[in-house]
């Protein structure tokens, strides 16, 4: 085998017409394996159904009051579980419901109507607000400014985090730019952990608007495939040290530690924005489901514990990974038409196409049974502008599914770039 | 005994002078009850208890997929058990979170960027929007509005809901009025259930806003606290016959059936309004919580479950109503310086002092260390404009506490209203 693009044209036809024959002999199978989002498996699951056990009608105890209305931050032994996990003091986080993409959508759309912190005026009184949004990212993010008209600009993510010459260039000219998205360690798709020198560029850099935050969504913060855990910077220290101390917004929740649908979502920043965000809490809500943080609070006791379970989910994940990276090394290694990422944690492996192939290689994988990520989802507005990006999610299926599925891409991945090259 | 106003000067000093010396010596008490909120006591807490044991590690069984990502309108299941409470077909209901103010609220907020079914342009684009408040009302739903900037106007509760000709009178004339806030059933404070004849004009109404909203908070649709329950009619049907399904948003939620903490909301609207807000929420999260969900299903199994356990909270609400009534009754009929509400459900006892009296009534009660609902909280901007409305709410303390705060409250009551007269 040699690179596609030194084949001579018969050599390509033949293999355009070997793969082609796979390809419709694997349609036949009749597949149906899904690789679109990075939801945790049945197995995955299971490691934490004693936590609903946690909590029930005989071990309640003196706890009753948290099945009453109150504490619209969250109860206190839960700040305290959760306050290691993002390194942040007990009056600088908040503990929310299930969700928190939910705080973030909530966070956006009251600036939009009341600002935030430092705004002038809200957001939405403004002409025309933008923000940036490193890529390839999390789609839904994205589309929380799709649907409230706010601007996306695309900021490549390099190895070490997005290009911070063009971030900063962008907010020091903008007044526009009032936020920026990030998911700074295992990057969605990328799996990229910021370094310490992009973290500290962008908690001093200068920023016309006076009212910019960083939506720093930690989403992966504890999810190790490996005993290596990358180190990522507080950046709420790096933006009290630089005098920017409202700059930032950290997420993170136990939808990938305990249950995707019935975890907890936390939020953490100054203790300023902490009693900001409590006071529009309050009119938004009387308080979160607090039993469910017992639960949690009780089935962990301590964060040395949340990251023992951790390694349980790599059990499980990590021979997921090798499995789409095995078989991607073997299958196209020699053909040099795609190259995928080799995270270290997370939920993803992004793997680009030759340029112009990716939404044709999607589209051919659900033919045959296969689907995954829709073209151009890690894109603002869904546009891959080089249409080359697909986002590999292994944790939902079986492993025995994942190899199927990633067999099946890579002859997808061979039969569009020979017919491209033809 | 007679009524204050007719007693000479004399006999009022002395009856100030001896309920003087009542409320200096209850001081000495260092009572601390509290009474302001409509907040279930333990006693009614622990009627629930088992729903926590309903999904347990043991017996989710093949119900896993409730831990995972998606279905954001909530379970199937779900909405076939609370569908006869709102008396809405499966397609009209969405099963959320555990606070149905939190779907009110997020209604508003995206109505003011976005807009509503039938809007022409967001509401926050509007120069000013109106909200019509029936009075006295619930002040988390005015203080939704303060925050958004919706302007209130007040409209008298009569006895068989708000007074229809001024609405209709408002809407017909006024596009700015966008919405319209109601508790239809034992309404807060004030207990009153709308007659057929109000729930018809309110669906027939000609209004200048096409995209105009009614808020039907069915906040006590089964909370009944003898065995006849008021026949309220359905609102949404109404709607649909005169020409205007997407009028009406009803919500209702477990707050008070099972846990306030940790129930389940649901909001139901026609059909075109329930896509609509799940097109939204799609954007917002992933999903609710749905074990809690689960949870609620296994624990009433069907809707004539809902209404028997409904009885147990009766057994226990209704002595503390009855406490209430007849010590306002024993120690107050004869002044005729108040008059109050004998309600047949909900959570409130509604009482007007003399016109110019409340506040100053609630300020002695605090200082006697009886906490009330604050003065004028009952009103949009928390200003009574006759100064006389007291919410009483006997729910959470102790049948003796609630007596003892309720002997308390006449003392004040006579103290403010004989000073007064003097």
């Amino acid at each position: 085998m040699s690179e596609l693009k030194q084949m001579d044209h018969s050599s390509l036809q033949n293999l355009y017409n070997k793969t082609k024959q796979e390809f419709e002999s694997i349609k036949k199978q009749n597949l149906a394996l899904n690789m679109a989002r990075g939801k945790p498996s049945a197995e995955q699951l299971k490691l934490s159904l004693k936590l609903l056990d946690s909590v029930n009608s005989e071990n309640i105890g003196d706890h009753l009051s948290v099945l009453n209305y109150g504490l619209v931050d969250g109860i206190p032994e839960a700040k305290a579980l959760f306050k290691d996990m993002l390194g942040v003091d007990t009056e600088e986080i908040l503990i929310g419901g299930n969700a928190s993409l939910n705080i973030m959508h909530d966070l956006i759309s009251k600036a939009l109507i009341k600002g935030v912190v430092d705004s002038e005026a809200p957001w939405g009184k403004e002409d025309k607000i933008k923000f940036i949004c490193p890529v390839p990212g999390y789609d839904r993010h994205f589309t929380i400014c799709e649907q409230y008209d706010i601007e996306m600009i695309s900021v490549d993510m390099l190895e070490d985090g997005p290009d911070m010459d063009k971030v900063e260039e962008l907010v020091r000219n903008d007044a526009s730019i009032k936020g920026m998205w990030s998911v700074p360690k295992y990057s969605n798709p990328d799996g990229v952990t910021y370094s310490d020198d992009v973290v500290e560029r962008l908690a001093k850099m200068e920023t016309k608007a006076n009212d910019f935050k960083i939506f720093w969504d930690n989403a992966y913060v504890v999810h190790d495939l490996t005993d290596y855990s990358p180190r990522l910077k507080n950046i709420l220290e790096a933006c009290k040290k630089h005098g920017n101390p409202n700059r930032v917004f950290m997420f993170a929740s136990t939808s990938k530690i305990t249950f995707p649908g019935a975890g907890v979502a936390v939020v953490a920043a100054s203790k300023e924005n902490i009693n900001f965000i409590k006071e529009q809490l309050s009119v938004q809500t009387i308080g979160p489901d607090k039993v469910n943080q017992l639960r949690h609070v009780r089935f962990f006791k301590n964060y040395d514990n949340i990251l023992a379970h951790m390694k349980k989910h790599a059990d499980i994940m990590k021979p997921k990974f090798d499995a789409v990276l095995n078989i991607l090394h073997s299958k196209l290694d020699s053909y040099g038409v795609a190259t995928w990422t080799e995270p270290e944690g997370g939920y993803f492996i992004s793997l680009n196409t030759m340029d112009g192939c990716a939404s044709e290689v999607i589209r051919l994988a659900k033919e045959a049974g296969v689907t995954l990520t829709g073209a151009g989802a890690a894109f603002p507005y869904g546009n891959d502008p080089r249409d080359r990006n697909i986002r590999i999610a292994p944790s939902f299926p079986t492993l025995e599914e994942v190899e199927q599925a990633i067999e099946v891409l890579c002859i997808c991945i061979i039969l569009v770039s020979t017919n491209k090259l033809l």
